[in-house]
């Protein structure tokens, strides 16, 4: 276990980034494995879709663990979003991903955002995150800054301040999503002293570019996610109209079957 | 129940056939749902390839059950895929099926197929279906032969006399996967006096060629699941390789969130 944890440590590399694909059920995270990414990130987005519940509500929390226990035989490292660990209380965020280093989890994303669109008070989540480390020591946790995603008003140095109080507090890695303005992940890499996690955005840079910039990790959020649900819409709607349905690369249901563990367990 | 049931019913027309879309979680048949198909079924396949079980075993049979519990609030006519009914008593599989009639699935697919690849004696599935019909009479029962799939020699009469044994025992509808020969589907629509269901399959007939063969019902079997599946490969590898990412219609963040129910529970 110690050695998978430091294993998804030392994937992340300024220069050479961690590419985090992120699943939401049994079958993405296989596929997934099996392409050959060696850890994998859930999206709480899908999670709490796939389950008919709301992102960012306490409700999600038995269905990321039910599918860290379905995620634990694969072979692939597994980081969990946790969303703001469920709770307000740092003992019982740590509890809970305690129980969730103990199928195998190797790190987990934890966020200063709240479901009602405002920022925690990072003193709050600094406690979360010393807690968690406290015990787990060697999980990797990547703490989340919503400032961007929220519209704080000047992100750019409560950014830094809040990145400041969570790597004191003991966080592995910092993850500021909803800005691939290269110009500020440069002052981020530059200003954080542990790996900087961006968010990968359609229409915005490409890996080259923010490996470029400094970041240690790039993730997809619920990108794949929102491009499976896409793509099913759409090969519907091409059956309806009577267009062509046959993406290159469709995996076949040999291939899909394959993806179970054997025996079906 | 018993208008939403007939409303399925009367969705089967031979020259007007309904296109059941398969889903495999809450978001693919929120999805399906908004974008306005009245009836959806599940595909066995993704439902148990989403939880990492075997397709076809009965331990999917409570995730089957879980998915319908989470799908009842959809604004949507539901048929369950049953597999072979998860039991070989037809007083097991009436009481399997009068569980999730409870739940409002207003139709069920029950197939001979054994998980062995080999085909149940046709007495005992009509012993099934005609249990069923006796325990939830205006569900809508499609009985489903795999002579096709199951490669057995000369499938055409062993076809017809299956689906008539079926119709006899009060099968609503009968389904033929694996084949899409129209010649062969014309005789299937001409010589079985029920409603008869084609699988599509990408790069056979369209649904306007399906629909003068006769059939009244196309369904999309795992087609939707691996193309999602297909489609969240495409895309991380689109990241890896630099490549665009940005399939036209790609469900925004707000979208997908809009797909679960209010509230989150």
């Amino acid at each position: 276990m110690i050695d998978r944890r430091g294993a998804f440590h030392a994937l992340h590399r300024a220069g050479r980034p961690l590419l985090l694909p992120n699943a939401w059920d049994h079958a993405s995270a296989a596929a997934l494995a099996a392409g050959g990414h060696p850890a994998i990130g859930t999206t709480s987005l899908g999670v709490a879709a796939a389950a008919g519940l709301t992102d960012g509500a306490a409700v999600t929390a038995g269905e990321t663990v039910a599918l860290a226990r379905r995620l634990a035989g694969l072979p692939v490292l597994l980081s969990v979003d946790v969303e703001a660990g469920f709770s307000d209380d740092p003992a019982e965020v740590a509890e809970y991903v305690t129980e969730l280093a103990g199928l195998g989890v190797v790190g987990i994303n934890l966020e200063d955002g709240r479901p009602d669109g405002t920022l925690a008070e990072p003193e709050c989540v600094a406690d979360k995150v010393a807690a968690v480390k406290a015990a787990v020591p060697d999980l990797f946790v990547n703490a989340r800054t919503d400032t961007w995603w929220l519209s704080v008003v000047d992100p750019l140095p409560q950014t830094l301040a809040r990145a400041h109080a969570y790597r004191a507090a003991g966080a592995d890695g910092i993850f500021v999503p909803g800005t691939v303005d290269l110009a500020i992940l440069r002052v981020l890499t530059e200003r954080i002293d542990a790996p900087v996690n961006a968010l990968y955005q359609t229409g915005g840079p490409g890996l080259t570019e923010l490996t470029a910039a400094g970041v240690a990790r790039v993730s997809t959020g619920s990108l794949l996610f929102r491009a499976a649900l896409g793509a099913a819409l759409a090969a519907v709607d091409a059956i309806r109209l009577g267009g062509p349905t046959a993406p290159a690369g469709l995996p076949s249901y040999a291939e899909v079957q394959a993806l179970v563990p054997t025996g079906g367990d």
